[in-house]
């Protein structure tokens, strides 16, 4: 085992850059290895502060008014700093519904654009909401799913397989960023040409890279993606998520939601529907202000951080998980095992996943079961541990022993 | 002026029987006249507590484990007990997302089951959002909107104006059952029942209404109705409303927006979107947490004081803003004088009413301004005490003067 011992895992975190930022966060009374930080970040101090902030000076103390001294705009400049981790200049990200909803904007307004191409790419594996987003308007359009089975599951969908399956029936590509099981990072850059070759748009999830993986949107030629908030930006549950849709594209592309805070003028509150100028005409309804103040703080602490240290710390939280899932028997890393091809969370695989998770849990490690036979253990690098990984492997060893 | 004076207006708060109610809210430090409580409720100092709780104990403390804990029922929990609010038995009232994405599902899922009808019937006086929803599904469904003029501006659309327009055609009949100018209060039953005899589902806003009038969604025969809760229910900015799909209706009517958590065993992630069964299936993302937290606050503040006793203060404070408005010399009242056909707001019609509202603003009296000409007094019964009717309307007359 080659040194891969709890003392070794500890002095990991003694020389760990990141190592401060935990303190950042509120930490539950019970000590639990956490390895679902890429499912539900832990709650920035920050964000109770802001809260109460929030409430106090601005809802209490503003009341309305509160409108046009800010909140109108909170959803923009909340999308031009998550833009910037992201790789999107600004006015082209806004933070706005659900990632759902978000998703469902975002394919309806790119499929609007290619109205006599019927068909839709993307993967079994992406995840379901995706998926039945998918469904839902692949039934009310009549449209055809093309589901990608990647030939190698571990590092999904290639390029060269997107563009064997493009055509110009091809209205849509979209897929994950960084796959929920697995972990793996697809080519955007490649598979948006792949895309773009056919004639078709190229939208991502990034639900797993922001916050976690550096993206680059604009250089990649990304059309449009979404994101969610609550994992590596540690926003709160069923925080809201965001929108992007590239600069050249926003004169024509129309979101199906036509909702008074997309439109121009919107306090006019005048006949008839003409969207807002630029990302603002992808919002709907109004924002959810005290979730988008919680968020703040999220998003500021990931910036103070900065994406490449998160990275650099994700990368070695992942490879030390995988050294030591290496040592247990029975137990198959189903993540790639080059880190530049793996975002910050790794899948263990076994036959009785399910039942595991569920012992683990009661034994202090927290990590999420995902059909048929994974572990997922998502490390968030602002807070994980080395010692939390180790404690997770080695509970997961003593289980299997 | 027969006794209006501000003694007398100190009197009927000495006694009202909610007066002890407003101490339930943080108040600003500066004591503005609030005549926006039907814009954005204050808020309930439970709701700070609320806040602070959920991410101490449930976020911090128990992080991922509190969906399974309790987060997963939380739209529900709540949408029951709005649903109580509105006249609505259990199972038929779920809280998603913003009241303008739950009316586009409310729809989209209504009009789904009237496919050979083209027509949509609303009123140009309809809140702007709903419009343009409306627009949106029938620009992309080649729908036609007949906008139902009604030829008594104060009282809004009639049964038998509905009844002559709605014919074979018609797929839905929506409107907003109190007006979000006027405050006149629409016949849902009778307006209901015009829409079932053309063969129309009717479909209900009750943004103006919920936490304010008494509503029987179930005894009325409203088929479907959506709601927002940063009004009366003092959820906080943007907080999210709420959707109610009458239980005949509900294996029928499937919605626009096919997400994980309105899909039967969410967790599972399986293939193919399957609805959950009951109004679950109306979800689409994963709920705001926080957001309900502060929401659930507001929703126990207006259970306790009752919605009778909500109903009688609201009469009174528009009886008495109507008393006083009378008297002003170029302001008409252009609500219904019927308080039985009057919600909680009164319109004060006025050609300067823009530059009125700024200037009321400089004076201390928050007022909305709704175009073309009304200045609107919104009395939230909660909060809002005579006195403050009484200031708000004598800086209206000293402004004039």
């Amino acid at each position: 085992m080659s040194g891969l011992t709890r003392a070794h895992a500890e002095a990991l975190d003694g020389a760990d850059p990141l190592a401060a930022f935990r303190d950042e966060f509120l930490l539950g009374a019970d000590d639990v290895a956490y390895m679902d930080g890429n499912s539900l970040g832990r709650p920035p101090r920050a964000a109770a502060a802001a809260l109460a902030d929030v409430v106090e000076s601005q809802w209490a103390g503003r009341l309305i008014r509160s409108w046009t001294e800010g909140w109108m705009e909170v959803p923009l400049e909340l999308g031009d700093r998550i833009g910037a981790l992201v790789g999107a200049a600004p006015g082209q990200t806004v933070v706005a519904d659900s990632t759902t909803v978000s998703f469902f904007k975002a394919v309806s307004a790119a499929l609007d654009t290619r109205p006599g191409r019927r068909e839709i790419i993307t993967d079994p594996g992406n995840f379901p909401t995706d998926r039945y987003v998918l469904e839902s308007i692949a039934d009310a359009r009549g449209m055809r799913i093309r589901w990608l089975e990647p030939e190698d599951p571990t590092h999904g969908p290639s390029p060269a397989e997107v563009s064997r399956l493009a055509c110009e029936h091809t209205a849509l590509v979209t897929f994950t960023h960084v796959d929920y099981r697995t972990g793996a990072i697809l080519d955007m850059a490649q598979i948006t040409r792949a895309a773009h070759d056919a004639g078709a748009l190229a939208l991502w999830d990034l639900c797993h890279s922001v916050g976690a993986v550096p993206v680059a949107l604009d250089e990649d030629g990304a059309d449009l993606a979404v994101g969610c908030t609550y994992k590596y930006l540690c926003g709160g549950p069923g925080s809201p998520a965001f929108i992007y849709v590239r600069a050249e594209h926003q004169a024509q592309l129309r979101q199906p939601i036509w909702g008074w805070l997309g439109r121009r003028d919107s306090f006019r509150m005048e006949q008839g529907y003409v969207p807002a100028d630029g990302i603002r005409a992808f919002l709907s309804g109004t924002p959810p202000i005290l979730a988008l103040k919680a968020l703040e703080a999220g998003i500021e602490v990931v910036e103070r951080a900065g994406i490449e240290r998160i990275r650099a710390k994700g990368i070695a939280l992942t490879e030390h998980a995988i050294a030591l899932a290496d040592t247990v028997a029975g137990v198959e890393v189903a993540s790639p095992r080059d880190p530049a091809r793996r975002g910050a969370h790794v899948a263990l695989a076994h036959p009785d996943a399910e039942e595991l998770c569920r012992a683990l849990a009661t034994r202090g490690v927290l990590a999420d079961f995902r059909t048929p036979d994974v572990m997922r253990y998502g490390l968030s690098p602002l807070t994980t541990r080395h010692v939390e990984v180790w404690d997770a492997v080695e509970a997961l060893r003593a289980l299997l022993a």
